[in-house]
C-alpha cells in the first residue's frame, strides 16, 4: 500500500545494511547508486522486490518507481511476456562458447527497425559501446581527436569521466569539448583542429546531472551534419538514456539527427543487460578491424529479452501512453508550482522528465521536495532525469500530484517561509 | 547421442545461419567467439542448448562441452541449484535502483573466504576490472606506469589489447611488457622506471593463446613480491580465467602469490554475467577515489547465482574431482601421444589443460586433431585453454580418449605418412 497521509518512511533496514556494506565495499554503494547522489540519510538504500511500475525497499516500503533502474525498466518490472522469453532461453542455457540465433535475429531486427542501421554490434555496458564508437572513428579516419559535450555522460571510462581519480592526462589530451547547442563552439574546434578530429558524440538531448535538461535548438542537427560531411567527422549518437523510449525506431528519428553510429542501452531489454551499437555500412570495415569481446557478450538470455521488448515497443502504445502519462506529470507538477508561487521547470521529453526550481542555486528545494515525495511512495530523483514506464497507471500520476500538492507546501513552510 | 564411429559432423545450418550473420553483424560472429579463431567451416558457429557438461549446435550435434564458455561453465550448464536461485531472485525483480541484499552477503561471502580480500567491487566484464584495478594502481601511487606479460590477455580495452584497431599509442606509452617468468627483465625495467610504475599485472600462471601454458618458475612470485614491496609497485592478479576453478580461496593460494588486488570473473556465478575485484584496506581510499559505474552493474540475479555457486564450490568435492578429471584427460592425451609417437605437451592446471604438439610451427596438427576430435563430439579449441567443469565424467574422458585414439592415427596419416 501506497503510504497517503501516513507516518513518514523509514529506512532503518537500509541504514543498517549500509553499515554492512561500508565494511566491506568501498563506499558501501558506488557509482551512480552511492546514496550520497540522491539523499543521504532520507531515502532507501536498498530494494527489495519489484512489479510493474512500483518498487519495495528493505524497510518494507512501497514507491511508485520514477526512476526505473535508471532507465532500464521501460515495460514495467517483471514484464510476463519478457520474463516468459527469458525463462525459456535460460532452460536451454544462458553461456555458450558460440552464439545462438537469437543474436542473428536481434541484429537483423535491429536493422530492420533503425533505417540507418547496416549492422549492429552486441555488448554489456553502456560504455562498451560508447568507447568502443571512438575507437571506430579513430580507426575510420586515421585521426585522435574526439569531441564531446561538456556535462554529458558516456560511460565511466577514462576518456570520458568526469571524476579525475586514476585518470591520465593522456587520456584526456585527445577529449575537446563544447557546450550543448554551441554550434559556434564545434565550428572553432572544427577550424582550430582541421583533420584531426575523428569523430562527435552527443546526446540526442541534453540530459546532464543536476541542471535541467536542453533540447537541440532549431537548426542543430542540420549544421551538426553539415560540419560533420564538410569536416569527415563521425557523428556518434549516444542514445543510451533514452533508448527506444521515445520512438521504437531510436531517438534520432523525433529529432531529425542523421549519425553515423548509434549507440543503445539501457531499456532495450526491459532490465536485462545487453548494450548495441549500430551503423552504416561505410564503417563496417572500421568496425572489424576494432577487437570487441567480452565472456557474457552473446548471452542469448537479455536477447530473448530484447527482441520481445523491441516487439512489444513496435506493437502496442508502450510508447505513446509513457509520453502521455509523463505530459500529465508534467503539466500536474508544472501547474503547483504555480499554486505555491514557485519557478519550477519539467525539462526534456515528457517519458523522461526532471523537475527543477528555477531559483535553486544549492539545490535545497529539489532535494526537499524529493526527499517528501519518496517518504510518500512516489521515488523521484533529485540530481538526475526521471523515467516513466508502460506499467505506470493514471492512478500513479494522480497520487504523484496529490502528494505533489502536500510537498510543495513543506518545501515552502521548510525553506521558504 | 556423442557420434563414435559414425559419419562425420555436418555444420550446415551453423554456416547458413552465419551467413545470415555476417549481413548484418561485423565480421558476423566477432571477438574471440570468431569462428576463425577455432576451424572454420569445420566446427560449429552456433549454439542451441547446454546442459551439464554437453552442449548441442544449431545443427542438433552434440558434444562434450571443454571450453564451458570460455570458462564461466564451472559446475555444468543448468545447474539446478544455481538455477533455482536465479529464477527466485528473477521473481523478486532483476533491475533495481539499489542494490539489494545479496550484493552485502556476497562481498561479506567474498572477503571471509579470501584471507586477502578486505573489501569486493562488482562489475560485468572481466575488463571492467582488469582496468579499473590499474586505474586504482595509479591512483594509489600517483605514478603512470603499468607492466604486463607478452601475450597476456586482460581484456579488450585499448592498454592491453593486442590489436591495433583504433587504438592511440598514448594508450599504450604507459604500459611495459615483460615476457613470463623473466624476473631479470622485471628488474630492469624497475631499475629503468624507478618511481614510475604503477603497477604490475599478471595472471597467476601463464595462459596465452596458441602456445602451451606456462607455470611461475621456483621463486618467481616471492622474488615479484621482493620487487613490488621494494619499489611501492601493486601487484594486481588477474585470476579472471582460472577464477576458483583450482582454489575456492583463490588461485593464488595455490602458488603462494601475495597481490594487493585481485581481479576474478568467469567461473564465479556459474555462467551468469559479473566481475569482481577485492583489495587489501590500505587501497580503499584509492578504490573509492575512481569512478566505477554501470548500469546493470548491481543486478541481484548473478549475485544468487554467484552465492550459490561459491557454496557448492565451498561445500562439494567439485574443484578437486575438476583437478581429477583434467588429471585423467592429460594423462590419457599424453600416453595416446606416445602410442603414435608424436611429442606433445598437455599444460596449464588438470582442470584447465592445453594440449600442444612439440613440432608445430604452422599449427596444422593441433588443428587437425581438434578438427576431428570436434566432428566425434569433443569440443576442443586448437588455439585457446579448455575447461573442465564438475558435470564432467569420467565417461566423458572415456569417450575422449576413445575418440583421441582415432585422432591421432587421422592425423599421422594426413600429416606425417
Amino acid at each position: 500500500m501506497l503510504q497517503k497521509n501516513g507516518d513518514p518512511y523509514l529506512y532503518e533496514t537500509s541504514l543498517k545494511l549500509f553499515t554492512r556494506a561500508a565494511a566491506v565495499i568501498p563506499e558501501g554503494i558506488y557509482g551512480h547508486q552511492n546514496p550520497a547522489f540522491v539523499i543521504p540519510g532520507a531515502s532507501p538504500y536498498f530494494a527489495d522486490y519489484a512489479e510493474g511500475g512500483h518498487f519495495w525497499d528493505v524497510d518494507g516500503n512501497e514507491y511508485i518507481d520514477f526512476l526505473c533502474g535508471y532507465g532500464p525498466v521501460i515495460l514495467g518490472h517483471n514484464h510476463p511476456e519478457v520474463e516468459n522469453a527469458v525463462n525459456r532461453q535460460m532452460a536451454k542455457g544462458s553461456c555458450f562458447n558460440h552464439p545462438g540465433k537469437l543474436m542473428v535475429m536481434l541484429a537483423e531486427k535491429l536493422t530492420s527497425m533503425i533505417a540507418m542501421a547496416d549492422w549492429a554490434i552486441f555488448a554489456k555496458n553502456g560504455s562498451d559501446v560508447t568507447t568502443w564508437a571512438i575507437r571506430v572513428a579513430r580507426e575510420y579516419t586515421g585521426r585522435k581527436k574526439i569531441v564531446m559535450a561538456k556535462g554529458a555522460y558516456h560511460g565511466a571510462h577514462s576518456w570520458c569521466t568526469a571524476y579525475p581519480g586514476g585518470v591520465l592526462p593522456e587520456e584526456k589530451n585527445n577529449i575537446l569539448t563544447m557546450n550543448w547547442n554551441q554550434i559556434d563552439t564545434l565550428e572553432r574546434l572544427a577550424a582550430i583542429h582541421r583533420g584531426k578530429i575523428a569523430g562527435l558524440i552527443l546526446t540526442p538531448y541534453h540530459h546532464p546531472t543536476y541542471t535541467a535538461q536542453e533540447m537541440a535548438a532549431n537548426g542543430f542537427w542540420e549544421k551538426v551534419r553539415e560540419i560533420c560531411d564538410r569536416e569527415n567527422i563521425l557523428l556518434i549518437l549516444d542514445d543510451i538514456r533514452a533508448c527506444f523510449r521515445l520512438d521504437v525506431h531510436g531517438s534520432h528519428e523525433v529529432f531529425g539527427i542523421k549519425p553515423d553510429l548509434i549507440c543503445f542501452a539501457k531499456a532495450m531489454a526491459n532490465g536485462h543487460p545487453i548494450s548495441t551499437a549500430v551503423g552504416l555500412n561505410k564503417y563496417r570495415e572500421a568496425a572489424e578491424a576494432v577487437f570487441f569481446a567480452g565472456t557474457f557478450w552473446f548471452s542469448p538470455v537479455p536477447m530473448a529479452a530484447a527482441l520481445t521488448t523491441l516487439n512489444i515497443l513496435e506493437t502496442t502504445d508502450a510508447i505513446s501512453e509513457m509520453n502521455r502519462l509523463g505530459t500529465r506529470l508534467k503539466n500536474g507538477l508544472e501547474e503547483l508550482g504555480k499554486q505555491y508561487d514557485y519557478r519550477i521547470t519539467v525539462s526534456g521529453p515528457p517519458a523522461l522528465p526532471y523537475m527543477t526550481f528555477d531559483d535553486d542555486p544549492d539545490l535545497y528545494h529539489i532535494q526537499v521536495f524529493c526527499r517528501e515525495m519518496i517518504s510518500r511512495g512516489v521515488f523521484l530523483h533529485p540530481h538526475h532525469n526521471w523515467f516513466i514506464c508502460a506499467a505506470h497507471t493514471d492512478a500513479d500520476i494522480d497520487h504523484t500530484l496529490e502528494a505533489a500538492d502536500d510537498v510543495f507546501r513543506i518545501v515552502q513552510q521548510e525553506l521558504d517561509a
